[in-house]
């Protein structure tokens, strides 16, 4: 009844039979379907609420999928997924073998170019547009979708500088809404700012300066004006960029109210927004808060530490420090080449810097980290968030890579802790002051240790710590995943064939301790949450080899295949790395 | 006689003594001093000729080292160092233990942060400031020197917008000389051009927009007018943004004349600035121009065929694409994120797009690598310039990690030619269509083919070959540091012990052959030029303990750490892997 008109749309072909009068009626449904299932599957919602206006009127007024849209990031597409064909998969959102959470092209051919992490949109709409201008489709438009935190990263700028120079038919749409997933930072959000309240005259802007014809700011929420300025934009050729106003969380209540905690908010009330109380009492905390805790416990004895997150200050929990220490705490906005080298300049004052950036993200500043930090030797601490399979934000964003890409860069320290404990340990020793930079890196969610505040203690570096002993195999792991390996044990019957060793440090790798290994053990495993290609696992056999140690080596951990959505432990049995797995693998020796 | 003031100059303390009358005359023979050592010494010099004026006047006024000074890419910092310290062993610059060709921090307490790679120095004294405030030195001044070239790239903009609501003492010096290697593109510069024709009122800039107290543009080499604004700008507080003018190459003609010529022009005559002729008859070809023109001639068969550089038309030979085919070579500026992600999006529409981008910068690009392109397995190509050892740059611009950052990304292809004919081939078979992204990586400089255009021929993809074969030792390379193994060989007495297997697909590996060097051989020896941790030589090693082979492996390379400047063949031996160190090793067995 209520989705009369959402039920009859398969793709913006059915859309676009509809009068424009229909499309509030259609918002509001599309809006409740949205919140109907993410209410009980989970997922992004504020971001999606947000732009259902412009996701009709885009599909309505342009001809997708000749007309190409490119949705930056990609958490608000959940309309335009349900609009073009996945209306009845969306149930499937971020489960394994369901749809990813954000555009993808093997999905669908609406979804023109796969997202996830920041900033792209500008750059890949580019790209289309030009290409299509060499194959002579001179009426194409070619869309970007980008939000106000997004726009405010640097490869953002790059884009814009360049299309500026073409002859692209490109229109630049920038969804204002003053919010990434926490607040927007920087100077650019304050001249949005102006610009919206009518400070800034609209001939004196900043994307007039980079050759763009300007349009807005008007109303995001406006079908009225939506479909005229679109449709006017429709026939311009060249690079446009219109502003556009919106709410995040928009038409929920509790969702606008706090757009930070409906971001992505677990299960809730679909009728009231009030989210489901989860009961968290006696579990272990999660990675994040012991990091936020820990910080702001090591900043109160150390007055030279300083915390910084490109845009994830909750998600990170670097908002314990800014709380805390306003001054000793930023939050630089997504912007994490900035973020590694500000941490770099800092350190060459003597700062104790705590640069925070999840692992897939750090890939945006590896070129910082090598240049300006590793070749400096600054000993600038990063915490490398959600390292490993992250669950169900995909393949976009897990943190499989860092191992590999930062193990062969001089000069820096490589630590995967294995609990909460010894993150806490490894930040203490870090900030007494190291000769090098360190990478921590821990996973998304809870650890083991309820009773996880405890007296600090320094770790010696590069020490590799035997867990248990056994007669033939030694498994070696990495990390937090090497909890799994003592499950596995634990349910193995002949685990008295099985030494344990537990790697904190996979730079500077323990050799002492490989080479007692080698020596006393005929076959060994390696275990990582991380690719099994140049990470720890492959450390180790190189190793054996250099060293003419005559032992087979197994390594276990993520494939050379980029891994989709799901639950961790899904993706855990996936890669062969879950405890149920591991055991089959330990029982079969 | 005419150096009487610069002879007298040991560091700024001296500078100041002099009397602004004086100036003139010092910046005279700081010209001369630079043209004379770098005319026999070779050098980067016309980005050093445009500041001079501004690097006195800099030093004039500033209390450096309190004061902290960031030169961005380090280019134009010559002046800086004989004016520091270092004028009595300026004529060891670039070379082996002579000082570095970029500011560096070991080299002196002037140089407060090491650059090399563009658009850090905002980001850097924006973390030296921050610094400063939370230590109570509110007094301090922060400057960062920025060519308009380097302030396009993203970067750059995430510092300007940071700083921007800060209350940090940051000076930010536009250099503005319309130039970085290459002349400067983009709609920024577009700009930057009106700014200087006086098209745009002081008061509609983005630099005020981003919260910057603005001045400018002023004549960089004019003491009078830069005396002045310095010493306001000294005292004041906050974020400030000085826009001056200046010529690249200035005072000496013919460097005005053809600035891209002589940004490093080699050797030439002091007096008359003529450049003196190489006799290159007889000489192999450059790698760079290989790939410059075969690309235009695979260009005039394959329509769908684009060229994006980063800033290097002239360094990377791109310029020939560019001449050609106007329309289907683009230069991006100083924006690696960006022509990464503008590859993908042409490569959605069927393109097929040669992004070249020197390996050391790639490492800017390195999530949108894996992001946009090896996720989505868009058959983009990279052509990876100046891989392994670069010589005088040093150890910013050495490619020495590419094949272990690459290695770990599912879909790749990595391809090493040994030659100018395989490098050929290579982009030739890449044009045909792959069925994933490909990286090529090739060295700066000659190659050994004088009779390098030689018709195509298509190569299966990650098979290796046999070059000689031997009864017990397997040497296994990649790339073009093959030839030292073969001229190596040719040297050594036992060399029918030998085996040589050249790979040129790092990955996928040719595992066959692989197995069957390890059955046929008891030791192996793998040579790259790139890093032995986690490249070719890792994965060689690594496959072997994985299979059981009971071989010894060897791994040559560039060592665990960075390597400093020098002649390649300095460099190679400090590595061990230049002709006459392999020949040891082989003679040794």
């Amino acid at each position: 009844m209520s989705e009369k008109l959402l039920q009859n749309i398969q793709n913006p072909t059915d859309l676009r039979k509809l009068t424009p009068e229909q499309l509030p009626v259609l918002a509001k449904e599309l809006r409740d379907f949205i919140i109907d299932i993410v209410s009980r599957k989970e997922g992004h919602l504020g971001a999606s609420l947000g732009v259902i206006e412009l996701t009709i009127a885009l599909h309505y007024v342009f001809n997708t999928p000749d007309d190409q849209l490119v949705w930056d990031v990609g958490h608000q597409a959940y309309g335009h997924k349900i609009l073009t064909g996945r209306r009845d998969v969306f149930h499937t959102n971020r489960q394994l073998n369901g749809i990813s959470g954000f555009p993808k092209r093997s999905e669908s051919v609406y979804d023109t170019f796969g997202v996830g992490h920041s900033s792209t949109a500008i750059s890949a709409a580019l790209g289309m547009a030009l290409a299509s201008n060499l194959k002579g489709e001179t009426e194409k438009q070619h869309i970007a979708v980008i939000g106000d935190a997004s726009i405010a990263s640097g490869m953002a700028f790059e884009g814009l500088n360049h299309a500026g120079v073409t002859d692209a038919n490109l229109l630049v749409i920038l969804n204002d809404n003053a919010i990434g997933i926490d607040p927007s930072v920087g100077a650019l959000k304050d001249y949005l700012t102006a610009v919206k309240a009518g400070k800034n005259p609209k001939d004196n802007n900043m994307m007039k300066s980079l050759n763009f014809e300007y349009s807005g700011p008007i109303d995001g929420h406006d079908f009225d004006a939506l479909l005229k300025e679109l449709h006017r934009l429709k026939h311009k050729k060249g690079p446009k960029f219109l502003h556009i106003i919106t709410t995040k969380g928009k038409g929920m209540q509790l969702a606008e109210e706090d757009q930070v905690k409906y971001h992505a908010p677990g299960k809730f009330d679909a009728a009231t927004g009030e989210i489901h109380p989860k009961s968290e009492e006696h579990l272990p905390p999660k990675f994040q808060d012991v990091f936020g805790h820990t910080l702001v416990e090591l900043a109160q004895q150390n007055e030279k530490i300083i915390g910084i997150t490109p845009a994830m200050p909750t998600g990170s929990s670097m908002k314990f420090m800014m709380d805390a220490f306003p001054e000793r705490a930023i939050d630089v906005g997504i912007a994490e080449q900035h973020a590694v080298t500000l941490a770099a300049g800092m350190a060459t004052q003597g700062m104790v810097v705590f640069c925070n950036i999840y692992s897939t993200f750090m890939q945006r500043a590896y070129d910082q980290l090598i240049h300006d930090v590793a070749l400096q030797n600054l000993p600038v601490i990063f915490c490398l968030d959600r390292a490993g399979l992250v669950g169900e934000d995909g393949a976009t964003h897990h943190g499989a890579y860092d191992l590999a890409y930062l193990n062969c860069v001089p000069n820096m320290i490589l630590c995967a802790p294995k609990d909460e404990l010894e993150l806490r340990n490894i930040m203490y020793t870090a900030q007494l002051g190291l000769e090098h930079p360190i990478a921590i890196r821990y996973p998304r969610g809870r650890g083991i240790i309820q009773n996880w505040k405890q007296p600090f203690e320094k770790i010696e570096i590069g020490k590799a710590k035997q867990l248990q002993k056994g007669s033939e195999i030694a498994i070696l792991s990495t990390g937090f995943i090497g909890n799994n390996v003592t499950a596995a044990l634990s349910l193995t019957h002949n685990s008295d064939l099985f030494s344990h060793y537990h790697f904190p440090f996979v730079k500077p790798l323990d050799t002492d301790t490989l080479k007692e290994i080698c020596e006393n053990h005929q076959h060994l495993i390696t275990i990582e949450d991380g690719t099994v290609v140049g990470g720890f696992g492959s450390l180790v056999a190189s190793f054996c080899t250099e060293n003419s140690c005559s032992v087979s080596v197994k390594k276990l951990g993520i494939p050379d295949a980029f891994i989709e959505q799901g639950t961790v432990l899904e993706l855990q049995q996936i890669c062969g790395i879950d405890v149920n797995s591991l055991k089959t693998i330990f029982s079969s020796h």
